[in-house]
């Protein structure tokens, strides 16, 4: 439910102190009051907060709606009960587009050595390495929203065949050739057939772990990309996978404890590259677009699109 | 013209010693006919010749066809006046989709720092790198056939822009926004605009150092990328603009001299990426397909769609 338009014309708009001077300003001309920032405490009335993490002393019922910056709020749902009532609305931005472009740049890089010819390279040494052709070939996306939607569409412009993976039963999204049920045998089919294995999942209690050792067990020789978050895999049914073959490499951009220090031992997984958590940066303009669209809804008295339904978490 | 059936009923089929046992059995399952191979004189009657290079016994008039096992024929028709008269077909197979997963790959490795991740990861270092949206870039695609529209048509899936150069007045190919001449002022404005250039372009007389110092230094950081021929691009010049910054990096899947010795200077260009002739290899596949498409309009009367100008050269 959209905040009261009563109480949201008294609100305040409070923003985080990360954000920059050009976003700020966007957020005020959006909805006509001055932006304050960094409050440790309780504002009088009611307001809307524009961040990252909610400052603990703002978790009150005065909070109307916040708007996250981020894609992902499971670090931010984690943090405290919910306060009843308040909307929260997330930035996808371009994330779908910048995700897909990602995942398909490590699917090709793969596809024709690109890290091979770039060491054969600075050996000065000519030597024609085959290519793979990822036209039908399958991927398996495990998550069917707007960004494994995305992923799947544009891996569908290299001809490879998309299957979806989703928790309830649904028509096909963009994208997609097909969708299965997680945990159904045709799940464990797909995984077996599949050369790619994406996930974009968002952390929830069901997501967690969700790629053990029998969904890494299904697979035969699928390369694994994660884009989702990190804690939705058993690292070390991973490990065990790849040092078994069922996986042939992980390319991962995200993982359960970020950031990973020098001695963290997932560097040293076998066949795996670690992205640093780059692929799905969100930009000043796309907060402003996102809130702008929010924005209007809820004046509208709309529930947003991007609105995130605070029991399941996305 | 297709060969006479008279001729083409009575022709022999001979096969360059460099195919393999399948594409024989294909051919002549093909032609209903058996495959001779490896011959050093030329053969009574008129004949039909698979292959890579003509032997010049072979190079008489009673050649009907000669049926390349490559999509580029420079070399073919450099190496002597091509019989008067006869056919010349060639191989494109999934050329353009190989060639077109090739651009594509770099393109992406270089937006998502592919090779510097891989580098971040041998360090064991967790950092954040930046990332470029291809989407509204743009890219100058130079051969306008079914290399460059294939090309064309993969970019543009990733919402990048794409400027054809072609050579003579036509409609806008599959694939291409619009569609510029060689040599005019469009072309000179698009090279500026550009974010991405890409060479698809044939070996031929009017081609031969098409990229020079002018071509180059109407770039303003571009991204060279050559899956054409080595010779149509003037390396001294192309080094000195990457010196210069007009050329941002350089990805070269071909050389003026191939294969390049260890000892060959371009390896030592700055910002430059060498992959070794590995863009656009054909499979065997390929070549049974393409020649049977070839062989049913021949036999229809009809001239492929495969035949090559040997005037032109492509």
């Amino acid at each position: 439910m959209p905040p009261h338009p009563d109480r949201l014309a008294r609100a305040r708009l409070l923003a985080s102190p990360s954000l920059g001077p050009a976003v700020l300003r966007e957020l005020e001309r959006i909805t006509g009051r001055p932006a304050g920032s960094a409050y440790a405490e309780e504002p009088d009335g009611p307001f809307l907060y524009v961040g990252d993490v909610l400052p603990e002393p703002l978790r009150t019922q005065r909070l109307l709606w916040f708007h996250s910056v981020n894609a992902g709020t499971d670090a931010l749902l984690a943090a405290g009960p919910w306060p009843e009532g308040a909307l929260l609305t997330r930035t996808v931005g371009r994330m779908g587009e910048r995700i897909a472009q990602y995942t398909l740049a490590w699917v090709l890089a793969e596809c024709q050595s690109v890290p091979e010819h770039t060491a054969q390279h600075s050996r000065s040494e000519w030597r024609r390495l085959p290519s793979e052709l990822a036209a039908g070939q399958t991927a398996v996306v495990h998550g069917t929203g707007r960004i494994g939607s995305a992923v799947a569409g544009l891996l569908r412009a290299c001809s490879v065949r998309t299957v979806g993976v989703g928790r309830t039963p649904r028509a096909v999204p963009p994208g997609f050739d097909r969708v299965v049920l997680a945990g159904s045998a045709e799940e464990t089919a797909a995984l077996a057939d599949a050369r790619w294995v994406v996930s974009a999942l968002p952390l929830t209690d069901a997501t967690e772990r969700y790629f053990d050792g029998s969904r890494f067990g299904a697979m035969r020789g699928a390369t694994f990309v994660n884009v989702g978050r990190g804690a939705t895999v058993d690292m070390a049914a991973l490990e065990s996978a790849l040092r078994g073959g069922t996986v042939r490499r992980a390319v991962l951009d995200v993982l359960p404890d970020e950031p990973a220090g020098p001695a963290d031992h997932a560097w040293r997984m076998p066949r795996t590259v670690i992205t640093s958590h780059s692929a799905g940066i969100t930009a000043d303009e796309d907060v402003a677009a996102d809130f702008e669209a929010c924005w209007e809804a809820v004046t509208g008295g709309r529930t947003p699109a991007l609105a995130v339904d605070t029991r399941r978490g996305y």
